[in-house]
């Protein structure tokens, strides 16, 4: 199986992803929505968060694991792939390699949360990929973005003024290629592409779990997996709009949802 | 000791207020930073949560406990009364009580998160205190305040729209007082007054401490409780910008800080 986890539900833009290009293989979510978000959280504490679900979803059965969270991914993806054996695959290396790819005027725009542009997680992973340091990155957290989608706030005037307040520096330093580096802005691209101008190449979550999964199949992973149907999405809670949540990130309705305090299993 | 919990900083303005009235006794702070906000969260979890906390609290020598979390308050208040055998206070009995004696023309309006409003707690209270049911209750969950009030957006002109947005509905239904029912919107006071108009009165938590402490003088319970220096402050995560909010919030710094974490103690 294939084990996704995120700190709520921005994370189902990564499993509808997957349902896409791997309708065979068997998903195990886990959507962390008693501790939600990870974004304004220290470090320590998504460490902490990361590594018990991991642990949840390696003693269900999961055989690889993505970490659709940025935030996840920008402090844990490391520890989690020293202390686990399976494979762990985070969201940030392939973004950084498709941004590289396609930046033509090697100026390129970050947005996340807090604690994503914090970690320098990012700026470590340019510094890998391009180690000349051919390419500018510009760094803006858009804290707000992700309540003013989860309170479906996406087609209102406030938010195009939000994100023109965020987005305005980038836009100033002529930055041809944007990360979206929170699952949630995908919801957003196009206000943030309508501001951003049409000549910014955006790059969101969505993309990158292509080169994900390119990269499984190249390491011959697919083939070790066990296939069938009866995904499993877990949750820490079930909060009232989940329901209507999950279904405007996957694009579908839940099936065979569960609750689960990680407390108590661990 | 009194003891004083909150989902995370909001509930150091109820901590201000016992300084300022209280000065001679010691309190402890527990702020659930690891797993803020809880407004957005089902009343399972906020149990779970509170319930955790109340007995960290206890452990640590609380002798009372003020829930100064207006959703904790509405989910938990109840449960923890029944389950401690210290006394329990929490934030919306005295609000509905003030807002009984204020009103005039018996529209008030509230205003809360989605798990606060949802959890019917100020509709019973208020049942309970005007049982021939002359005043009418207009309720509105204005989740976005939180964040804003969080990412320093106190001031600017976004918030102020959205205050609008949220309040609209309020201001037509000709409310002459209006409770604000979450700690963190006592900072948007003068956005909530100038977008509702003098006439309307505001309620906060700030004001609600008084008539808690007055209940505790009233109970004989201040001369039970130990006098002396070394406030408490812990927290289950701390975060970037815990010095600058607290600050925001405490109204200056905070001493003897401590980070925390619930599921490792209990």
């Amino acid at each position: 199986m294939i084990g996704i986890f995120d700190s709520g539900i921005g994370g189902l833009r990564v499993v509808k992803e997957v349902f896409e290009k791997l309708p065979l293989y068997k998903v195990i979510y886990f959507g962390d929505l008693a501790r939600s978000p990870y974004g304004t959280k220290s470090p320590k504490t998504v460490i902490r968060f990361s590594r018990q679900i991991a642990h949840f979803l390696v003693q269900k059965g999961a055989q690889v694991i993505i970490i659709a969270c940025n935030t996840a991914s920008a402090h844990a993806a490391e520890v989690l792939k020293k202390e686990f054996s399976i494979p762990i695959f985070e969201v940030i290396t392939p973004a950084v390699k498709k941004a590289i790819q396609k930046t033509k005027n090697q100026k390129v725009g970050l947005i996340g949360t807090w604690s994503t542009i914090e970690s320098q997680a990012y700026q470590k992973s340019f510094k890998r990929f391009d180690p000349e340091g051919k390419i500018q990155l510009f760094a803006q957290a858009c804290p707000l973005f992700v309540p003013l989608v989860e309170e479906n706030f996406i087609h209102r005037p406030e938010t195009k003024k939000i994100a023109r307040y965020y987005l305005r520096a980038l836009k100033h330093q002529g930055i041809d290629t944007l990360i979206l580096g929170c699952t949630h802005y995908s919801l957003l691209k196009k206000v943030i592409q309508n501001v951003m101008g049409k000549k910014v190449e955006l790059i969101d979550s969505t993309e990158v779990v292509d080169d994900i999964l390119a990269e499984m199949a190249q390491k011959n992973l697919l083939s070790q997996l066990n296939k069938g149907f009866g995904h499993q999405f877990y949750f820490s809670d079930v909060p009232r709009n989940l329901e209507v949540l999950s279904q405007r990130f996957l694009g579908q309705k839940l099936s065979h949802l569960k609750q689960i305090d990680l407390d108590e299993v661990l």
